[in-house]
């Protein structure tokens, strides 16, 4: 291992993070889906190291993947919104907002170090030019700005660009269809097409390169080819994760096949838990509780596997609690490159985990917009602030926690917790059911390393200017970069900022 | 594989089915329990076969090991009782019901074949003399004719007998400690050293063996050695998990070392689903409704895995609906017997799904006590009536399943469904949770063939005469055989049958 950390070393290695989209804890036959659909990816954690206790940093698409490629979380990055509190907000196209240019981000750190940089799928971080991919480090992207949802009419509403590096050469559901209907779509089969020709040009070229694989088709609506269509155990949502899993089968044979799977790091993770609410047709969060929207395991607990034959030993568990910010930190480090020293990171270097597996202590904070609801230290978890959605959105039958109700816990309005935060130990309770007694002595041993991290991470808190405050449909993909080419340009209703209005 | 099939079926292959005591489906690492703390469990799954889809043929130890060991649902058997609607029976001490004589168990099929059979671990069958193993085909027999309970006074109650063979060899508690303020015992270890030891014994002998491995350190009150205690993340439960996956590991290694492994078929799984009523202190169902004592998927799938190197393929998983009935008919068939044709026997011949990974289409039946609750074809799962327990006994706090209320679905009555059965599709929706429309097709499509399942099953259903209805203080483990050596025999108080009570 010695030897090889020289030598390896000595040629910077490829990075590929493969992030799904509202893929579930529970959704991979090694994280114990009864169907056992998921072969290739059940044989990457053979292969590799296991993480079953790896977090996103926000249970919502925009500020978990904002928070991966700053290494910082939502609170920091300007992912979040203070219109109300502790409300969950994302990147729809009506969004004034983006990744701030402040921001340091992961592609722009490894370009220093000399790495090509691609992203296939979606951004998320702003579909303002200004914020895409290109200009934040990326030398290439196919994918889109926003969320696959549509079709629209083009008139109130214009469908989702999909862009070739900066400019757009289509849009969703016009010239990349979606079947509505059948969930029919190709769209997987262009990402992965993309991943392997991308990887075949970077190996042929010699040049180190960084691939973020921000695949959707398990994100509502949710789509898969033909040749998936129709033949998981589980319905449309099986058939997108298997055709997902046939796709990581294929970039990792690539690797190996090219020769470049010992120097290539790839770690296989989702951007927050399954869409519980999606009446069975979404994914699953395995034994957790509740889902997508919320600070509960279900969340932001999410499937993780890191894959790189030679440096990390197959077979492997590590319990270490790790956040997607800890890529951040992780690739940088591997790369040689020093993350910013001038501001907070909250990514840390998961390198003595993966090579060595060593168990880092360090706190994991659950947000949801401006505020802390939780934080998980070893195996305990304290809820400050407990909420699932409000009673009305419940009523009117959007269910964040469906046949699930824990007392106190799943509430359904905004309780502070604070004066007495419901602890839980997740090794023996997973499932957030049985609330320690805070007259326990296992509750006053474990409550004050907590509320010690807690008075750490506010003492040192600079929260960024919030970005998700502002929506404009001025603002909406009507001409994008690259759209009168395609006779695809349309026209913007006037500017009229208001404030965006978020529900969960 | 053909030729395999010659050689190795002309010498007679041994057997070990390893029956846990309500381990549920979720706690082994490869069914995604999140600790991942199987390690010779998952190697045993990587080297064999997968059953996702097994079951027990009732929610509670007797009737499901009773069912296992005759091959016949447990309405059919006796293990069953009249004395309230759809109200689980078992056997404990008090008990004056057993195994009829007319049941040809297991052991006495595999006896005509030459095999040598013992029990190791828990019997319950019934703790009369005339219902011991060796009364019923087995030639050996380590361990205890009832649970764990206690300790007891030996006063109003006595504490259960541990047996060597026909004779009691000590008590529970005073010769077999449980500590039940730590949970310290050392019986997984023994029983461990016991099946290890028969194993060597037959192996010298040269004769074919069947071992019922049936430990029970995982039903309450949970216990493990002092070696294991402490270590799991899990807490006391996951500790004596931990060792009984030390013990299964022992154990195959035993049949390796020996070189016999080629030659012996070996099964694990579990008597019933996870005590989900315990508080947090019991095992997990993964991702499934409830757990013992109830109908529901929590209740009855179990942890099984195949393994026969040479004759099993490694890494397979199959989705065959299985049943610990079906182990009666198929070792019958490996050891080259008939099974009664005098009667219905239930279990099905599961050898062309492990040595070809066939799928056999057949109906589940799920049953509480004397009344059939629910049917799974293929993905689907109808509920003909469903309970979960009292309402008065659910504000006691008894709760079948803890954090989880589907309404229609978790009642605290007893509802008949019968004129519209609740249907669920376990593919998509493992925990029963979404219940398909009766007026949609899928339904219409659906529900027919499990209808005329039902019919065909009633119209063969002879019931047996109930075991399980009467009780009496004084056929109590007072004065077992051997006790006189011991100086362990108690008076028993004079007999005084009543009808026994079944809260469940
Ligand atoms: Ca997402
Ligand atoms: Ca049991």
């Amino acid at each position: 291992l010695n030897l090889c950390y020289q030598i390896c070393l000595s040629s910077k290695p490829n990075f590929i993070i493969m992030l799904m989209d509202d893929m579930g804890w529970g959704d991979l036959g090694v994280f114990g889906d009864p169907n056992k659909e998921t072969p290739n990816l059940d044989t990457m954690a053979a292969q590799g190291m296991l993480f079953p206790d790896f977090y996103s940093a926000n249970p919502l698409c925009s500020p978990s993947r904002a928070a991966l490629m700053s290494g910082r979380l939502p609170i920091r990055n300007g992912f979040y919104t203070t219109n109300a509190h502790a409300r969950n907000a994302y990147t729809p196209q009506v969004i004034m907002g983006g990744i701030p240019d402040e921001e340091i981000l992961l592609p722009e750190i490894l370009k220093k170090a000399g790495y090509r940089n691609k992203i296939i799928g979606k951004w998320h971080l702003g579909q303002q030019p200004q914020y895409h991919p290109l200009k934040h480090g990326f030398d290439e992207w196919f994918g889109a700005p926003n969320c696959h949802f549509g079709p629209y009419n083009n008139k109130k509403t214009p469908n989702i660009p999909v862009y070739r590096n900066a400019e757009m050469i289509g849009r969703y559901y016009q010239d990349f269809v979606i079947d509505r209907k059948t969930g029919e779509s190709n769209l997987t089969q262009i990402y992965i097409q993309e991943a392997l020709t991308f990887i075949e040009s970077q190996v042929t070229d010699k040049t180190p390169f960084f691939l973020y694989w921000a695949v959707d088709a398990t994100h509502g609506p949710v789509y898969a080819s033909k040749q998936f269509l129709g033949k998981s155990r589980r319905g449309l949502y099986g058939d997108a994760v298997s055709e997902l899993d046939y796709g990581v089968g294929k970039i990792l044979n690539k690797l190996i096949q090219l020769g470049v799977d010992k120097n290539t790091f790839v770690f296989f993770s989702s951007d927050n838990g399954a869409a519980t609410y999606d009446k069975g047709h979404g994914g699953s969060n395995g034994p957790f509780l509740c889902g997508k929207e919320t600070t509960f395991e279900g969340g932001m607990r999410e499937p993780s596997i890191a894959w790189w034959p030679g440096r990390i030993l197959p077979g492997q568990v590590s319990h270490q609690l790790g956040s997607l910010m800890d890529l951040y930190t992780t690739l940088a480090s591997l790369s040689g490159q020093q993350i910013p020293t001038d501001r907070v990171v909250d990514g840390v270097d998961l390198s003595k985990v993966l090579f060595g597996n060593y168990e880092i202590n360090r706190p994991l904070f659950y947000y949801r917009g401006n505020e802390l609801m939780a934080v998980r230290l070893g195996q305990y978890k304290a809820h400050f602030w407990t909420w699932t959605n409000s009673i009305e959105e419940f009523k009117r039958g959007t269910d964040f926690c469906p046949g699930q109700i824990i007392e106190n816990v799943t509430t359904h309005n905004q309780v502070n917790q604070t004066a007495q935060p419901l602890l839980f130990h997740l090794g023996r309770d997973p499932g957030e059911k049985y609330i320690i007694k805070p007259g326990s002595s296992e509750y006053k041993e474990n409550i004050g390393p907590i509320l010690t991290a807690v008075e750490d991470h506010k003492k040192n808190l600079i929260p960024g200017e919030p970005q998700l405050n502002w929506c404009d449909d001025a603002v909406m993909n009507w001409s994008p970069p690259g759209c009168e080419k395609l006779n695809q340009c349309y026209t913007a209703p006037p500017s009229k900022p208001t404030k965006c209005v978020w529900n969960h």
